[in-house]
């Protein structure tokens, strides 16, 4: 191989802003349609090679299913090192990112040689196959601020995306279960969500996917006290803020939520989808 | 808008390794299919409010046919400032890096609020009616190692990648006019470039993707002398090299060019697509 050394797989975090599930018999062409930002905060992933799969999420063993779903799925079991400052469950994807970064840094390490599309619908499929993800995946594996037109993994889906960055700020007040809402019943959500996609798509700017947000949240009915005080109180300062779509976890543009006294984080949206970093970074 | 300050594009520079053109009657529909390696190397495009679109590179004011009908056709005129470390003509796409920064520039500056979808279409386009590029676009929208499946823009085009990185190198020995090959018998080469990728599809590897490479040369009879001179003399000292296409220009892994005494540019494979760089850079 060109380069020798270690091998990391990086993954944007991924914020979804509003979005409707499309659910078929084919995993592969269930998910979501809607629309986010990916962000510089990510996971990074690493793996040692292994007859059996296991997690560890910032240094603590942790049961992922979608991840072993994945690697029985490609065949390349593996022991998964995952390193984050996303809280996980919290809306940022963080179950997508571990599934995708193993499936790539084990491609890799066991010479599996899969294609992009093969790694990113094994990785789709067993979130869906896991009730923990719909669209974070396929958004990863972009980059940028995507727009999930159609739900599914390659060749299937199809994205599109705001041409655009931006610095942003999270907080989260805690974790919310991707799986109860997806289970419960998404008609109104699904609607919702089916109106703020045609209403980006006549003018895809970042102003209008968080207006937009806001207007998803509360027909959708998912907003919760904590996160609608923090949104207001950014408004209240002039600001931009919208939720993150499934947990308790409120995204502002620059330092909308600092300004508005939270303790909030900061990054940037990210340009890429998820890589390799392969060592050394310079040439 | 969330950022205030110059607003620049940055596109990686591409080099196809393979490919066939595949001409339709729509523009978004013909293109070609093929593989190649975005680079670090790339084009960073700057704009300013103008009714009549003009063209600098690297500071020499320059005509530029595909940028002209992108901005035409997005109804974004400008005064468009390109600076590259790479050498036109030579098959680094730097005409489509140019034309479809120069749509993504345009776009954020005039508030247009064109999709990214949309933008890489408006170039991709320009550059067919153009003849001046065929699958450049689309490659340098994505990133990474692409592997264009179907040719043609979004939403029409289909692509997938190789999930790696490398160091590579590049020495140019002349230009070669993208219009002259594209016009003239294309049959042998297509079946090459058909071979070359359903080949790679079966294992899509860097190793693979350079030795297709060579003998999709040598069977569409595109090797000139000093090209080909400089592929053995890598393959001479253990090293792998191929082709750049359309141009008169040798990529190779590692040092593989320095290392049999040419005086090449170093640079990575580039993870992103086409991305809108916003300053400040950092949070």
């Amino acid at each position: 191989m060109a380069s020798p050394g270690p091998v990391h797989a990086f993954v944007p975090g991924h914020v979804t802003v509003f979005f409707a599930p499309r659910f078929r018999d084919d995993p592969a062409r269930t998910g979501s349609i809607g629309a986010g930002l990916t962000l510089a905060d990510g996971v990074v992933v690493g793996v040692e090679p292994s007859d059996e799969t296991s997690v560890t999420l910032n240094g603590e063993r942790v049961s992922m299913a979608p991840v072993e779903r994945a690697l029985a799925a490609l065949g390349t079991p593996a022991g998964v090192h995952a390193e984050t400052p996303l809280p996980p469950g919290a809306g940022f994807g963080v179950s997508g990112a571990v599934t995708l970064g193993a499936a790539l840094a084990a491609n890799h390490a066991t010479g599996a040689a899969r294609s992009e599309n093969d790694l990113v619908r094994a990785a789709h499929v067993a979130e869906v196959e896991s009730n923990t993800g719909l669209g974070d995946v396929v958004a990863q594996a972009r980059g940028g601020l995507p727009i999930r037109l159609e739900a599914g993994a390659p060749p299937h889906g199809a994205l599109d995306g705001i041409p655009t960055a931006a610095r942003v700020e999270y907080v989260s007040f805690g974790d919310r279960s991707t799986s109860d809402v997806l289970t419960g019943d998404t008609v109104a959500l699904a609607a919702a969500g089916e109106r703020a996609l045609a209403a980006l798509r006549e003018a895809p700017t970042l102003d209008r996917l968080f207006a937009l947000g806001g207007r998803f949240a509360r027909e959708a009915d998912l907003l919760s006290p904590p996160v609608a005080t923090a949104i207001e109180a950014v408004e209240a300062t002039g600001g931009t803020a919208t939720m993150a779509m499934l947990g308790e976890t409120v995204v502002a543009l620059d330092d909308g939520l600092s300004a508005a006294g939270y303790d909030a984080s900061a990054c940037r949206t990210h340009p890429a989808g998820a890589t390799l970093r392969l060592a050394p970074e310079s040439p």
